[in-house]
């Protein structure tokens, strides 16, 4: 991706960050630590990577102020580098590109009923159906699908064959990533004499304003009602919110993880990758939930849950290690026994 | 979705249910407890939401006759509640919108050869290959994929985007999720020196009637014979059957499973969530699989199974309470070796 | 699928191996143990499958010279009975079919300034973007989008409906499996007072030779710099692999696995299905990480790891045996403290 040029000196201005070394030496792209070349900026937020601050051969770092690095590096000191990163990614590539042109592609179908807002986006092979709205600066990379009567929002991107079923509510400035299925069928089936019918899944998905979605995830729609992802959260790829669920604003889920069918998620939640969540419950708002985490009733408490089934995280990391004391517990024990039958044979003497 | 209209009185007579309250109310659709307007139908399955009929401004209720609900509520006194409320949605919705037109859409590529039955439905974009038959009363929406040489029995659903390789058979009344792979190459390769060399994948998948299965699944095709999965099992989103799995009749499996290859899962049985199943093992009829089980090897008892490896759900959970005792027991080693010490040193005076 | 016919005498002298019995015996394909018939190749590579043996009715079969089999079976001695399979399977089976037609399918849009190599093989509905440079040979299935300035050897297999996201790099003899996304954006956020800010996801993937990924997986495109494939790994299905992600030449991954941000895999490594690893962290050269295993921390032991967190299997497996000791320690500490009491008691008369 091509990068724009800026001094050092520019740079630590626009970021309202000090300086210490070259103010005018010329920047042309970011890179990793281990990959940065003389002319590019890179940053230290990890201290993790700072023993990689010996062969770095960047021309300049963002970097906190207490921490050293070789003084051939400009260093732009920063209180917060991993913000500050952001914000000069965004400086250095102010256009990322959409990836395909701007206008709408010929080889696309959209109903006669169908009403598009300005400065669209849409690729090729794209089926827009009857009665659907979309806002204004839009993108639908080709071979999405957007079903009867969805209303989509301004800003929304919707990935390459991504699939919204109809009647789905999306707000403004909503990612739906590349392959990712919005409001296909809960899993719903009621037992009947050893077979499954399955339950009619009438209700719908609402995806509020600035969420984004990754690739090749699930979201069902409710069997009745809503399955709803508040304003602000962000997921990752592979993951499967399952028909009713209902999460809140600003919350992160990483990849793999699963949500079963009706349950709550709070708030602010941070939850790891291939985490799973039983149904019908609910995860209290701010929890963080730790990867690999099987959670399966319903807990609020403040801080960090893991394990399985999930438990607070220091509770999960006193078992783990109280398991290792078994074989010794076994020792002693053994010991134990043997003095006290010492003990029961000298006193029956 | 628009429902239909229907009096409480007439709706608790086709259910074949006793009615308590007002027979005349006229009902416009179903939600759940929470949602329900005066005007709508809910139900009450679950027990753990019975403390919300108390805030329930449903019109009418479809409710088990041991359970209370506000005197204003007209019941629907049922036996088997989820039941009901299932047969109440097809009354509601009778029919559910199929999301593309009827017919064959002009924006789609079928070869000379291809048979497509009576009433198709089939959308834009699809490619339908040389030698394929399609029974009647399929819909195939817009993206799907059809190799040569499938066999596609009637009253069939092929999802968005959905791809089923050459020479796959689907029974009657199929449904394949949108984004789902059927008869990608199964995972088989040797090694040789470091370094891995495909096996060609020259078998075959078979997916009997009513068999339903989820969104962005893979199901591989075998390395030779066959992949199959029995009739009337249903299958959620995000779930792997690699090469050679046979899965029995009526088996439900919930969302991001993986049954490795060769392994046969029997008739009847339930699996959760996030299970794995290894490789060249079966897991008998009507076993219970707890979610996130590993099952690491050939299982057929009566009942349930969970943890990793997974054991009877009894036995896991009596592990689990074991180890927050290790604590306490290491406490109770201590005080042991405390007084076997005093004991023996009163003994040496 | 249409199989080569061969007698076993010409098939054992291909393989290089001896034969017990008819040397001319007309074979027509290759099944499985079960399912071979008389005029059909069977092989036995997994012990597992011995007792098989006594009601096969296939008409020869690859075996080791330490294997019994029925005399009526003509068995073709291997040392190497699965490798032997493979390559019988190419003899049976030399022209694995494309699934669609040679040439550039004219439903697809192909940019003026891509080039495409010779002897393409194009499906319909396929996006390529401007700056394209595909090498010869390649496979590109319907609805697939290659986007701008991507990079692809010669020998490659793009899947029905897969995207390669902008300036992405494949090197020659490269399959990417159907449904899958590589280079869609890295999940990438920083937190500002209870929001979630997206970090610009700059960087790249690069997929070297030889390496074959499955259906459906996501591999994400760098933040900064690139995410590399090495030559020769093979990835099932529904795999993650998040941004900065570095995985060795030779590595194995079975599906659903997940592997973190920044993290690195070495060579040679065997991963099984279900694994999640951390992000920011090591797995070393050649280790085999057990399914379901949880990767929390850097790791390059030799030999495997398993459980979560992982740890050497050894040592999984003990702790896992030990805690089905806790309920006999609980007891032989009752015991113990019985005894004790009754000395502590004895003693004080």
């Amino acid at each position: 991706m091509n990068a724009e040029s800026i001094t050092t000196g520019d740079l630590a201005e626009r970021l309202s960050c000090d300086i210490e070394g070259d103010q005018f030496l010329m920047l042309k792209g970011i890179a990793t630590i281990e990959e940065a070349e003389p002319d590019q900026l890179t940053f230290l937020a990890n201290p993790r990577y700072r023993k990689q601050l010996t062969s770095c051969r960047a021309g300049a770092i963002i970097i906190s102020s207490d921490m050293e690095a070789s003084p051939d590096i400009v260093k732009i000191i920063s209180k917060e580098p991993y913000k500050d990163f952001r914000r000069a990614l965004e400086i250095f590539y102010p256009v990322v590109d959409a990836d395909i042109p701007a206008g709408i592609n010929p080889g696309t179908q959209i109903h006669k009923t169908a009403i598009v807002g300005g400065n669209a986006r849409i690729g090729a092979f794209v089926g827009i159906s009857a009665g659907v709205t979309i806002g204004e600066n839009c993108t639908i990379y080709n071979g999405a699908y957007i079903g009867q009567n969805v209303e989509i929002g301004s800003g929304c991107i919707i990935g390459f064959n991504a699939v919204i079923r109809s009647d789905i509510q999306l707000g403004n400035r909503v990612t739906i990533g590349d392959g990712t299925i919005v409001g296909f069928d809960g899993f719903g089936y009621t037992p009947d004499q050893g077979e499954y019918f399955k339950i009619p899944q009438v209700g719908t998905v609402v995806i509020e304003d600035d969420v984004e979605i990754g690739a090749n995830c699930c979201i069902d729609r409710a069997s009745i009602g809503v399955t709803r992802i508040g304003r602000g959260s962000k997921l990752d790829n592979l993951i499967q919110v399952a028909h009713g669920v209902k999460i809140g604003t600003n919350t992160v889920i990483a990849a793999q993880t699963g949500i079963s069918g009706s349950t709550t998620i709070g708030s602010g939640v941070i939850m790891g990758g291939q985490v799973g969540v039983a149904g019908h419950i609910k995860v209290g708002d701010g929890m963080i939930v730790g990867a690999q985490s099987g959670v399966t009733k319903s807990v609020d408490i403040k801080g960090v849950i893991s394990g399985y089934p999930a438990r607070q995280h220091s509770v999960s990391l006193r078992r783990d290690a109280s398991i290792s004391q078994i074989t010794k517990l076994m020792k002693r024990i053994s010991e134990l026994e043997a003095k006290v039958e010492g003990l029961l044979m000298e006193l029956e003497e």
